[in-house]
């Protein structure tokens, strides 16, 4: 008896750290979305905001029909699973399991929001939604992470594994590849999504143009950093959470985690004091991102010395592709593809470098464990840009992806949602009276709003204009 | 002593869990604010949020005093609780129980504040508050939740109980009526009390007049949908946590908890679609909401297909209940009516039609436990309308609850609170310059904020009017 | 080997109640930065907000580095720790210990932010940083805490306690100082510091003007009250989490947190309805910290209506305190002197007044511990105010840590960071066309951004005044 009330306290301390970990997963999403919504302009704040809510529900619904089994049911000889669709389960565990990789494929989708924002129609959006969580996200997740819901959970794999029969677990985590929390599986999969998108669509009017020299100005910096810090707030469930279980791994995961964060930050500052003389806002939250992103594959299994290394790197690395990418004018608006492809892909490949490969288990020495890594990033980076270039160019095609220009220049909260912020109240209230033509009209007496007030000025100068 | 050690152990998970569900449930706090304050109109948005923080040091002081006493003290006849006031006890498991509910009386009232925005007097709307948590909340929930506490808790009662002498818990709740989270209890309470308000109150001076059409521009969207994502967050304690264990009843709960919001919002789109041709703002917010509210009674009890099609149903009952408030005329400017009101009785109507009938463990027949669900509904519905309605109407004669409609022009930043938007510079600036009538007179220095603009603005056109 | 398992499951659960904690402390940066961004004027949210992220960073790499060795590593007479710099160990109980510690020590750092927001250098911020957290907080720190975690977690300091040969632990704590989760250690610590640098800084231009009647239009108190309400959320986990244990004391602290807060909220409520005959905003913040601050050392060691008590008193001080500060013309724009500096001391005297001695396990009398507490409050407050005072005077020398007034005129978002907020669109707008002197130039076609409009209506008077 003594050992199964064991066995349920045990499981019970797991369960509840798992779940709080998924729950602040969830919170991540209002990450995204004050972050994106923050560094995009004003007339496009609604349409990005929207993006943000509606792709969870669209990710977590298609993840619950079909994208869970592609991912995790039994192996397709390790390219995708073939069961476990309409995920029901009468075991607590699974379900607890569900929960977590429920909240991180809504992740994956939410990081290509922000770099297609201000111009990738609302529609197109939840196209490229359908295609990263149902589809491209499952079956690389297949690859790589299959084995830790099929040994642990799936008893007839265990039995069948136990025969030796048959190869039931993703072809990558057979190899060896190690990608703890996602630095590929999640982060690079939704960068290179989104650096195919934005290549297909094109960067936004005027972005690259002599006037603007490549900067537009977001609608609201301080609800940019708020996203980066809810972000950084939910990444301690994400890379916690991974460890399934609340043990000792867990407090060196999560010190990894903050302190490859805090000196990412670091360098951002630092990189902006050496090229601009001043701390740069976009720096500053580019740097701990990026350190995030980069040690979220290997916080387990890293020093505390080398995940500061890593997150280092990482954001240099970031900080780099982002000029690169905006030498070849592709616009990505927040920054998506430097912090999550780049330095997702740097992270993957540190933890070969870097990790301690007694903590990994695979059986493999250091050299053969970076070439397993270099075959991961390469295989999961190439299957998810080609794929997705393809079908979002073939998608392109016959349904374009971008809004027109006219709709690009009214902003999306106007040409999508049909939506106004309060700056369209002052168009209506001057159209009415410059066409009337008549200087004694006057504006409505409202005013303390943004149009009353520009209304209440207006009819002061027509008055005086008049005397 | 083993099992003394077992159940120690047990008991500091099952605080551990119910603590940070509680916690959750706090920050809903943050996440109304946001969405309803979103919601408003620009001059009264510092009203709106301070309602929304207010209202939560009232009504957790009260429920302390009083509330929790009449709700979970020794029931006279069912009725209602006659002690435990201002609360205090030596037993930690009693203490967390009390910081559960503490956490969510707070709930009850700040549902209203968003439906009564714009016109309601902070005065008003503190008194609304300690009638609606002080009084209302706290009888009802009585009636349905008392035998949570005093079975588990009240040694007293306990062994009243086994000698069958007494009544000791509610009548609602001796009848059979199940209300998991609440649905009834906290949601439908809360929009009784917002519909009786709104009535009372009277639609916004404007909001229906044909130059509207119905529609305000609220103060920032992007701010109502990370109001809605915190709210989404915070349920996941708010259903979560009403297991009042971590065990493995949990993670069904959280499953079926999001998948009715995903689904929800999945169908607010999708009608949002049919009817307007594009995703509509507002639905992509109402949707989800009506989700969580519909699935907060019976997440506990139902499959995950059945919870979703409550969501779904939810979501378009809550659609469908604007429409109709708004044909009416019915000015309930975040939907809370149709949202925590008609998606919270359907809901606990839903827990007669679907649950499974053995996690309810009432001993009814299908039939019968419908029949009880419809009696809680209505009488809780009926009793919460009318005495809300009666009172606020009586008080609102002796001292009307609407500001004035100058002030309401205005805007409740000023009119309540002095409390100037940086909208309101722009005015002083303009006033000066305007009535001194000399062109020669420009405005200040200062360029970088939105009244220095102007007047920088207003400067320039001066000069060049007089050359 | 039952106890041996027993005793890996107690500290599961306690650290997971400790890192949930951690994780909480961690939102309260986000809580600063919204509160402290809202309460400041538009022209310099954007540095505000950087600010408030980059301390975070600082303040963690500098206590990994040694600060946490300088609070917690063996002690130099009482007087500061010599050890544990780069902060490494195998055991995971020491690593969630320095987990919640260094979420603490950004909070110390960040309370400082607001007080000197729109005037203070963003390098001389960071200087100040590194200071507060590097040097001033660690050696207080030490001085009452490091017991806690050398009589714990060090070995070799047990042995030598055993045999009672050095004295290991702060002096502070020798005599009996109780601080518990840190109403002088951390609040009155920033609150010191926060003094000596707007003292040193002196107010903002034009605030004790006659024309501003020493009020300041925040940019958004919205944004203000989210800010308070997510540091309430994330004093769960302060307060909750410095019990270092999930044990039968928690609900207590956390009753005591809210209560004292929610009377503090109501304080404030009541005062500005005594002083103003209206809810003033601006109390309604102060009241529910300075009540969450005044509780913070006590709330573990004191009945609930105590707390209410303390809560009560420390929001009076605050408010009192705010009003003296503004009569002598010293600075604080969000009050973080009345805050954490004036509650902080009340609350830390208020464990010697009120708290159960038999909690407080110090073997003084009710006497002795109101001398040792009070001699705690004025050592720690004359090193900081002393130290940190003289130090930044001498940067002040040689570095000034002011902007010029012009570059505070222009506001630090530009004169800092180079970064835009949207009004600035407008200005290269007007300019372009104001300097062209030709009626017949036209703005852009972006007739939805707040630039765009401007623009537009500038257009159509143009075009007015031409005809």
């Amino acid at each position: 008896m003594a050992q199964e009330v064991i066995d349920i306290l045990t499981s019970n301390i797991d369960t509840l750290w798992v779940i709080d970990c998924a729950i602040l997963v969830f919170i991540m999403q209002a990450g995204f979305m004050c972050m994106e919504t923050g560094l995009s302009r004003h007339k496009n704040s609604i349409n990005v905001a929207l993006k943000n809510a509606a792709d969870f529900g669209v990710s977590v619904v298609i993840f619950w029909i079909f994208g869970f089994g592609l991912m995790f049911g039994t192996s397709y000889n390790g390219f995708f699973g073939t069961d476990l669709f309409f995920f029901k389960t009468d075991k607590a565990e699974y379900m607890t399991y569900f929960v977590f990789q429920a909240m991180f494929v809504a992740t994956a989708a939410t990081i290509i929001s922000g770099a297609v924002a201000e111009r990738m129609k609302f529609n197109g959006y939840l196209i490229m939604t359908v295609l990263a969580t149902g589809i491209i996200y499952p079956i690389v997740g297949h690859w790589a992470w299959s084995s830790s819901y099929l040994s642990k959970y799936d008893a007839v794999n265990q039995l069948l594994l136990s025969t030796g029969q048959v190869k039931t677990t993703g072809w990558l985590s057979d190899l060896g590849f190690v990608d703890f929390a996602g630095s590929t599986i999640v982060h690079s999969v939704g960068g290179w999504i989104a650096l195919a998108a934005v290549i297909i669509l094109g960067p936004r009017i005027g972005k690259y143009s002599d006037a603007n020299k490549g900067k537009f100005t977001g609608s609201s910096f301080p609800l940019a950093v708020l996203g980066t810090l809810i972000l950084w707030f939910g990444w301690f469930g994400f890379n916690g959470g991974s460890n399934g279980a609340m043990d000792e791994a867990v407090p060196l995961i999560l010190i990894n985690t903050f302190l490859a964060a805090a000196f990412g930050l670091l360098t951002g500052l630092g990189i902006s004091y050496l090229r601009f003389k001043k701390p740069d806002p976009f720096y500053i939250i580019l740097g701990p991102l990026a350190g995030l992103v980069a040690i979220t594959a290997g916080c387990n299994s890293m020093t505390s010395v080398t995940s500061i290394f890593v997150g280092v790197v990482g954001a240099i690395i970031a900080i780099i592709v982002n000029e690169v990418l905006n030498k070849f004018e592709i616009d990505d608006v927040v920054g998506a593809v430097p912090v999550h492809l780049a330095a997702g892909v740097w992270g993957t490949l540190a933890v070969g470098l870097f990790s301690d490969l007694s903590i990994l288990d695979t059986g493999l020495d250091r050299f053969s464990q970076i070439k397993i890594q270099l075959i991961g990033i390469i295989a999961i980076g190439a299957f998810t840009f080609i794929s997705s270039f393809t079908i979002l160019s073939l998608f392109n095609k016959f349904y374009p992806l971008r809004v027109s220009p006219v709709q690009e220049e009214l902003g999306l909260n106007i040409a999508e949602h049909n939506a106004v912020s309060i700056e369209h109240d002052l168009i209506s209230i001057l159209d009415k009276q410059s066409e009337s033509g008549d200087l004694k009209i006057r504006g409505p007496q409202d005013p303390f709003t943004a149009g009353g007030v520009i209304g209440l000025y207006y009819n002061k100068l027509m008055s005086k204009l008049r005397d």
